[in-house]
């Protein structure tokens, strides 16, 4: 059996693991006060046209979405999302569980547009009784999306002019961003993302780290007591370094894109590979996940040696799964996926 | 600079990051429905009498608190501990967060009663306007204790009963466990506080672990959909695996007691040294922590060669500061912190 | 000016207001546990075929929604509503606030459907990752709904059956219980709502009194400790004597069903008036609150004289707008209102 | 059976059960937007020197504290308090169950000084682990406190001058506020608490009113979108005139002020009686709860004339009792039970 079940399925790269058993009785300072931190951050700081900004490193994504969301939030306050957003599906209400309501808008695609953003925030201002409905306070987006789609630099600079218009935070949820930087139909920088928006996370469990998600919040006064609301949240590990050495591992010679480019190729393989046995895709996706529409009897026998999850039912005859690869994703597997159809 | 600071300086036991190097494209399931899960599982159930138990992995201490303890308790109930318990202290109001209040009461020696807890139970239901007041619903104890002291068999009996006797869930913080099973004065197994306990947890971070933390939820009706809890409060770690593998390692062999066992006997080397020396400690420990009172210029020298933490004022001339060991503590530096006093 | 704002722009009926002001200087025990509160309890029950229940009084009606639910669910658990519900939409996100995800099914018509039930919750433990999204384990309905439609008997027992075979509580908002009873259409009895619901309201505040809420809850178990979580959301009134002197004026003689047919009378007659200048409404409602589409110039006209409120863009032309009629309203005004089309 | 049990065991002063009889059907705006309340609001901020503030109607004391506090903490920040302090010991947990810890502080008396709010908030920032304890925030502080005693001046004007240099907001509970304004030791007027608080409440509950509170927010800044949070917490009384009303009754003729000089006068009374017949008291009061120390069969014999409340055990043979006098306390039973010890 061999997996595209998910994007976290081997443990971590090489070189991060044994960059920490080399150092298996290093002693270092503890709660991201270290040296492997600290380099960590210099080096992702690099990829920012202005360095200023504060990078904390979280243990996984629904903890760093979560700790963030709620630090910065009043009571009252929601946030914003599609409908399809991991925030409002998939993580057990983490966001409501600190108190506060997700608000879910429609979605095609996995993405929102500047100009719903606008409607759904002048809508709730100009109702008589706005004092009785959850006051919009931030946009969280993910990119890629859960869907895989990708924003363009052009549709990410208008939604945060809209948020700057709106007085909303910026919010970007990037589980699996180095995929969405190498994709083929990406044309936003890091910097570009820094820049636009208030705090984003660059993912690190899902992109060839063991754990860890290195938080960027690039406005100290958005940030203030962050590390409180980290520790309240058990989201300030003891063993910072366990995460900053492999950021740093990451970070230093650009291993992070070289692990996004081969797991979007191994996709894109997939992809042209079910494209040419005649099948159709549910979304057009430049990144890591893919959507097959397939006929149940297909999938049925593709199960006797992968595993991969259902998405969604297409038709009586046909469902949709999703097939993800990964920094690990090996070729020959994928050969044999497609050989198998 | 030598590190007295605490028990998590070091990265983790080679043992450890030999086995997740080994394992680094190894494909497992996730959220800790692995294989390497499973079998630390069964290799921890070996030192329980009754094998009938919940186990899962979480990532650190503050997490597993905050997790189990709101999983459990009603909104109006809250948790009894000594003030000096790790929730109440030094962990930002981690379980206030989850909307629960946390009952202190006093203790010499960071242990609690079994007849402290009667009072305090009492007095409550003894309260006219008892629905005025939080409902004590739970006991927190630490094993060891913050301040290094460990529970006899016969206080947790006692308190254990006590706990039945007033319907109160029994929760032990086992962040440094091992060195209380391992210390020269104790009389529990891991078997007795399994059967006393409605829950506890094993703890991997400061006992030669990366990070992770096994918790024990004796009953199954106690842990029920406790899954979705930890996915809500972002414990659940998609690689679930990278702890699992840790605590098999760890309890494969007894690996976990052979570090603890070394992480006191360093303690009781210092201690002793500090006696000769002529100087008095705090507490009363027989644990990885030591409690020594020293004069304000003989801190000021030591810290020129080690760090460690003041933990409190004791006069206008002294102060009594922490030291702790841990599993990777060097002899060598041990005997030369004793010199240097 | 005259309102037809809401249903609760007047102070109370003078019975209630009389009752108070004779009893000026009366001693009674606090919290609700008086005589009057007891009188007003046993009034309600002799409506019940099985008087067995608990019954409290609160002070509004987001209060007591918010004080029952947060009492029930445990905290991966959501609260199933139609997306029109109170609680999802006009009560500040006071559900989330307590830690709770309110799970919004569609409605056209502010009712749902039990075959809807079954559907999100089969779909939830279908689901691979049922542990990552909210657990449904409560049903909200409110009758009428917040557009004026009330259930038929044969849908509400429909409901109350799946939420049994589901295992979900089932809790009925009755903010204007009062008018849904007395709808001409009705075919249920407070008798059937306390049999088929685990707990529901019976509001007093749009039914004529000053402030206050009955919450009945069916079964003792699910109401356990029910007045901490009162108390601690600061919703058990010191002077509990102040509503239940005023349930037991609404129920002693009926004066309940009766103020709740005036309002019905007062907006059958704007209805049929409306109607008959030509007018259609938005909903098919049978008590207190009609929805007419009225063209905008015709508002603006009806604006000069009354008050009432925007719904919803009907068209580029018309409007959809809101007139609640209430115990207390003037069947003069009601006729002017009519003349004025 | 007469009472001394508490101050809210009457209905409410004549004068504003009549005015909400005579408006019986009078419309007005909802949520505390209309006349009522706004002519309420004109009569309180005669008595500031400094009208400029936001003034709230809220249902009681509990409710109040926990919608203001909850509003302006952020999730890692705690409220310093006595010991004795309301939010600390009666209500529930109700600020935990909102994410906060409680801080409480020794007290003897009932009252804090501004000494130990120094120490308290130093202790913290030069803690070497800030962050992961809970950072105060706020004082909460009650006049009169919950055991009868009243801040003079000085020690008020202190508390507020140490709060502004430690960045802490100074919130008063004035659940009996008129007492202590009118005690013969006080030298604090309604506009100095105004100027020296950010925020504070005028109690209607235990003095004269049949419900409700009026909130003081000194600062628009610190009351930003209160009511937001009002409606989300079930604390926005739709008929807000209904507690409007009543506080314009209070206020309009100093109604307020003489009844809380009934009251005192009443505990007075009665302090003096008990002085005389030889007992002792375990608190110095000057407002309207006196706290005597009887033999128990003194108490026994009391209790089957009157009811009052068991406050603690002072010996084996003597019990402290609290006797709580109000606006409505007959002379004729101070002088019975005066007789009858």
């Amino acid at each position: 059996m061999y997996g595209f079940l998910n994007d976290y399925s081997e443990f971590a790269h090489e070189n991060l693991l044994k960059a920490m058993f080399e150092n298996s009785r290093t002693q270092s300072a503890p709660y991201g006060n270290d040296e492997f931190c600290e380099r960590a951050r210099e080096e992702i700081k690099k990829y920012f046209d202005d360095p200023e900004c504060d990078i904390h490193f979280l243990e996984g994504g629904t903890q760093t979405n979560l700790t963030f969301i709620s630090s910065v939030l009043r009571p009252h306050q929601g946030v914003i999302t599609a409908v399809t957003g991991h925030i409002n599906c998939h993580e057990t209400g983490s966001i409501e569980a600190t108190g506060h309501k997700v608000l879910a808008i429609e979605s095609e695609d996995g993405k929102i547009r500047a100009e719903q953003i606008k409607e759904f925030v002048e809508a709730h201002y100009n109702d008589e009784s706005s004092e009785h409905i959850v006051q919009p306070a931030m946009v969280y987006i993910s990119n890629p999306t859960e869907v895989g789609t990708i924003y363009l630099k052009s549709e990410f600079y208008e939604i945060s002019e809209m948020c700057k218009a709106k007085n909303l935070l910026l919010y970007l949820d990037g589980a699996r961003l180095g995929t969405a930087l190498c994709s083929d139909i990406n044309d936003l920088s890091l910097s570009d993302i820094k820049r636009l928006c208030d705090a984003f996370y660059i993912g690190g469990t899902k992109m060839g780290a063991l754990y860890g998600e290195a938080l960027v919040i690039s406005d100290s006064a958005v940030g203030k007591d962050f590390r409180y609301i980290q520790k309240q949240k058990g989201a300030l590990a003891a063993k910072g370094f366990g995460i900053g050495i492999q950021f740093y591992e990451l970070f230093r010679d650009g291993l992070y894109f070289r692990l996004a480019e081969h797991a979007n190729r191994m996709a894109n393989i997939l992809e042209n590979g079910i494209k040419r046995k005649g099948y159709q895709l549910r979304y057009d996706t430049h990144t890591n996940q893919i959507f097959p529409i397939f006929p149940k009897p297909v999938i049925q026998k593709l199960k006797s040696d992968f595993t991969f999850s259902f998405w969604e039912k297409y038709s009586d005859t046909d469902d949709v799964v999703r097939l993800c690869t990964s920094w690990a994703t090996d070729i020959a597997e994928v050969e044999k996926f497609i050989e198998k159809i």
